[in-house]
């Protein structure tokens, strides 16, 4: 954690600047009608969970280039997440992986605790092999030919519900990689029947309370079919299962020019939209750091939430999932949890009825006036108040350099070797 | 229709080549253990449909060049599509589309009868403005946000029902263009749930023998988003209509990259596939002729296809949808037909007990390579044997030539004008 | 044109707000060391084209829907950019396109002086073919395989040159169509080298004083190839030609994912960046209005911009160029104008300096935060405030609704039949 | 190597029906005017060379599952490249990869002797860091800000050359992942001026008679901007170097959509085409098995290189470029060369006469049908005919899986471990 008097200190210099746009923006704001003082408190309630192996550098089949001071373990990790949300108060929560994660569910809750934080949803790994592994994930793992591989994969998920229990998580998160490389390579029905078959194990073993969230993606590591490869398929795996199964949406995972808003839209109408990973992407799943491509494209997500926040059972999971290839992790995963606030706010500041007038009445040019008015307004002094009223940093990344956290974990954490893979 | 003399002329002076390579392919194809014979039996018995409006020439937003003795209506695209199943055997049905076909039903069962065709699917019409019509769809129409307009685009589809029925048609395909070209001109939820209740009515008109497919689309014409822009929307349509609704996959109407003989398995493996329309496309809906950019696309489709014959319940209606800019459209129709068959030959002669091994040992190399196999091998004289025999030409495309048809009917046919629209 | 007192009235009901507003935004701006007046100093001198075809309503190949009062001809459309130009100060000049806008240039002139406009670029047609047209450019243009074709192609360009002379334009657009939509209908060496020999026909005719702008389009309306289908062959051309060719982007041209502004860079580095069509898409050549589906996108094109202008020799053109098929044109061309100064303004707002010394040092959290503070500053009260100084509306759309300038010509102007055109 | 009389056997099996599938396709071209063994001379004539690092077990970002008996080091690599070659007898020669393949050179020139190889295009790699190195490429290489890094880059592709001068390479192939993962990371203009710089001097250094070839990619390791893009820009740095610069073209680092075979067209007729990368792509640069994905759009691709080979300057270099993580990739490289010569073939089987004439008239319909003859023909008894003749296998997968090469190499290369890398 960083020393509270030095982020006092960085506030105090940016108070003053802070405390002028703020009034500024809030007259504004009344002169359009809108009582910002409201969409502060919404904001300040906002929060999105991180994930624990974002604070670890980031990188590509082809190299990684690690950071200094990298995260040793999940202790080191989730130091590193208190840090994201002491600056950002935007953060509360930490999803886990397993078995990257794996320990003792009280040495877990007893860190968790230290840094402020709590345990977001579960994250199963059958995308890899670990070592000492019975059998290999090579050619698939909820819905590979063999049962015994499948039965593998079945106990691993049910294994993170069981330590999730212990630290108080709600949900489990399933990504598969699953799919082929070539036409023929698998026999798509049979492959989607073993997966259901599978995951209705999974599902079998949810506590009441809990959600399974399934993760649908286009594709990669997969690269000729992916066996739960776009929304559609995701919907139907959550209507197999029953109530607790919900759909999680990434905004990397999909074709290209895919209308991902609308997406939130249908999952959301059917009762089907459980959660999302936060990125941006220009090209493929890119897990850019969320808003740094298509800051619009966001506030439209966004848009839709806020549309079906009146709904009582509305309530999906939000968790950012970026790879930091080239920034410090801290600071894009405090930035990005800025920008999720940021569309949030913006999308609050919509005018809901006269959008609707506009709808209504098909006048096409006032209404999308409508959603850019929200969009380009500069909210940043809400975000910076509620995160100085919270305790936090008017600015985090300015705060977290004038803290030398980065050099001072970097005495204690060895440095990591640079050296490329050689996989091309 | 063609005289039979000059069919049969054609043919004659193309029959030794025939059968020399009918008896060579029969001898390889018995060495790997295939009887040519019941593969073209299989092949003798597949039709594809023929879009009435095919036989016209297409175009884009900016220019339509017209071509020679365009047929001025649908009993001259009905003497154009009799020629097509003439020479190729292979396109036993039309599809028709309403208002444009709107005639006595009378009359177009017994220009059908002379010709040698039945009816396919209906298709109604609620994306363009009929002279008369008392409501626009500029703004939508099953979808509109004004009930009287949604009402009108009902009544037209009931309307389609009615005359189907008459001319012995069991299916109707709706495709609407219904969506916005700005985020936030439309409310994804109410605009849906609009369509679903309009749906409804048309679904309720329908009689028992009947279904109803629904198309979906990526885009175009509407250009941020549509109403059902992909098979996930689709399928919540069917699956909230009943039994009798299907989803219709058109081939160019998916986002880039995606893996359509994917979306293929999962339709059929849910009981949803309706129907296709097939063309090829590059970049965007661009209705070229099937298998002329990704034959092996095409291929993967029927693999798909013929997977799931053996399931009795499973007959997806087959027609072509396409547009031809730049061909003889009588020319584009016939090879299109072949090449529908084609595929299907080539899916025919793989060998899915030898798949299915490699597929369960997840032996890629081996499984694609099995695939692959079909594809490249070369069934031109099964298709062409399947037309002799069946009274058509070898070459259809040479004996249409040789036929003179298309100046014959240019005589009689006046020559449309070629100034553009100005739609840029 | 709009009288001038509903301007006044409009602006006297909104003129405290924008006060206030842009008092607010000078002093924050002022806490940031940025000097709003010298921002609306340059946002006041910066101007876009007007397309004339721009304020007819556009269509698809499936439908147009007509809206009320359109222009009959080039007469009426230069009185509607005439009010574009009025209410927004930000389009002084008309790009016309022939033949549609063909008319004796002194009748155009003294248009063009009584709505307070000039020309810019001039557009050539051989994409569609026009009554009593002795060839058709169904099978190609400048790069079709008959020489006495590719002539009549050049003899319009040069046509157009000689127009373009007597009304003070000093550029020629070439936008071809030429491509093919199957592969081997043409050879594409053969094609591109007939397409340079007949540009350069064109080039040679060219004032001394003008610029050749040729424009690149992936696709439509061919589907398979295009002869000038990306920035590459632009280049070349451009190459090929001489100084006084330079390359076109229309935003809406390029590949799915391809990053644009890098393209913008490259073109500029090389002294080959001759111009801009802007306008706005999510799919193909959607045409939508400009920023409406990607604002951030624009503006990292204007920061490539604003980047550039230091260079004395960097001097594109803008136009912009959409299609407006559910909106009133005037009300999208006005609004997409705006927004072109919005990403200029917001790009002015970038301090380059400090920009520089985070590439420089490969902070890119910062760098990229650099350019997100000037995208997301709220410039609006920048860019009403010069409009109301140059004597245009702070609110165009509010005025020109005020003005009921719409229903005054449709009184004049007849209403056209919303038929479809059978083109699917 | 695998013992003669394995493949002698092996072939035993195959060579009645290979004879008589021979003789059949013979025949049968024979009625088409073609001479069979024209076609067979000059496809055992064609070779493709093997990327040194394709025959190790590839991965993605998230795992790599290896597979049995994988190369420990080049001279193992070189061992399982002559394998493919004596069973193929299409792959003389290996490109290496720097450092990785870094051995004393008599040694490399012992071993490729051995095996019966020679050694293609050098690759020099600065897209990962090495151990011991002393600057990072962690933000860029031939490109970075910092001058003491690009000099590492430049002097690493010199030693390049200088070993490649020795082992009788006549090419560097240079592919750098420079570029940025935020807008404003880098200004695109300065990054491609230093890349130009510091390419010169590599430029500079090459030997008279060796070739330099930079390769184009869209994305990735770079997610918002990569410095050699696109072929655009990889013509400008061929342009800008020189004679001795061509460009390099990887069938799967292209935008989707994109025509390749007319990019191919375009540097052809420029004289820039330098050489290919093969592979195939559904979605990004997937990196799967040659022709395994879209088999007609390498066709195309060899209809352009079969176009071009009257022009005797004409001589681009081809190697295989995969990864291939779910296959032997022994297996994969075999069949991935037979696919590359059967694309050969078939281009080989269009007469080019009468497709012109069909150009020239623009009989589109009867010019794709010519090739798409070409394509639909099943020439795999040629290229069989032509392996058996030159002492390879019929059936390459056949003979090698019968030899148990692979267990014997497992015997003594020790099993790597499969655990995942943590990069998510």
């Amino acid at each position: 954690m960083i020393k509270s008097d030095i982020i006092a200190q960085a506030n105090d210099a940016a108070n003053a600047k802070l405390k002028a746009d703020y009034d500024a923006l809030g007259e504004a704001l009344d002169r359009r009608g809108i009582d910002i003082a409201a969409i502060k408190s919404k904001v300040a309630k906002y929060g999105v969970a991180v994930p624990s192996w974002g604070v670890g550098t980031g990188g590509t089949r082809f190299a990684r280039f690690p950071g200094t001071g990298e995260p040793r373990d999940i202790f080191d990790k989730l130091d590193d997440c208190g840090v994201i949300h002491q600056l950002t108060r935007a953060t509360p929560s930490v999803s886990l992986h397993f078995p990257w994660d794996a320990q003792p569910a009280a040495d877990l809750n007893s860190k968790a605790e230290e840094v402020g934080l709590t345990f977001d949803a579960m994250n199963s790994n059958t995308f890899q092999d670990q070592e000492n592994q019975q059998y290999s994930y090579k050619f698939g793992s909820l819905s590979h030919t063999d049962a015994a591989t499948r039965q593998q994969a079945i106990d691993h998920n049910i294994a993170c519900i069981a330590l999730g229990r212990e630290i108080g998580s709600k949900a489990l998160t399933i990504w598969v990689g699953d799919g082929s490389n070539f036409p023929g390579q698998t026999n798509f029905t049979r492959q989607f029947e073993r997966y259901l078959e599978a995951t209705r194990q999974v599902y079998n073993a949810l506590p009441e309370d809990w959600t399974l969230l399934t993760e649908h993606k286009m594709y990669e590591p997969a690269f000729y079919s992916t066996v739960v490869q776009d929304w559609g398929t995701n919907l139907l795996i959550a209507q197999q299962m029953g109530d607790k199964a919900k759909c999680l949406v990434d905004l990397g995972h999909h074709a290209p020019n895919v209308n991902i808003e609308m997406i939130v839209a249908r999952l959301t109408q059917f009762g089907k939209l459980g959660g999302f990973h936060f990125n941006d992407s220009k090209y493929g799943d890119d897990d850019l750091d969320t808003g740094s491509i298509d800051p619009y494209r966001l506030f439209l997500v966004f848009n839709e939430l806020v549309e079906a926040e009146n709904n009582p059972d509305f309530n999906p999971m939000h968790m950012l999932d970026q790879s930091h290839n080239v920034t410090d992790p801290i600071e894009s995963l405090m930035v990005s949890a800025t920008e999720v606030q940021r569309a949030y706010a913006q999308a609050l500041l919509v005018d809901r009825t006269v959008l609707e007038g506009f709808q209504e009445s098909n006048d096409a040019l006032m209404a999308t006036t409508t959603l850019k008015h929200g969009f380009r307004t500069d909210v940043e002094p809400i975000l910076a108040m509620a995160r100085l009223e919270a305790g936090g940093a008017i600015d985090p990344v300015a705060a977290y350099r004038a803290s030398n956290y980065r050099a001072q974990v970097s005495a204690i954490r060895p440095q990591v070797s640079g050296a490329g893979g050689g996989i091309v």
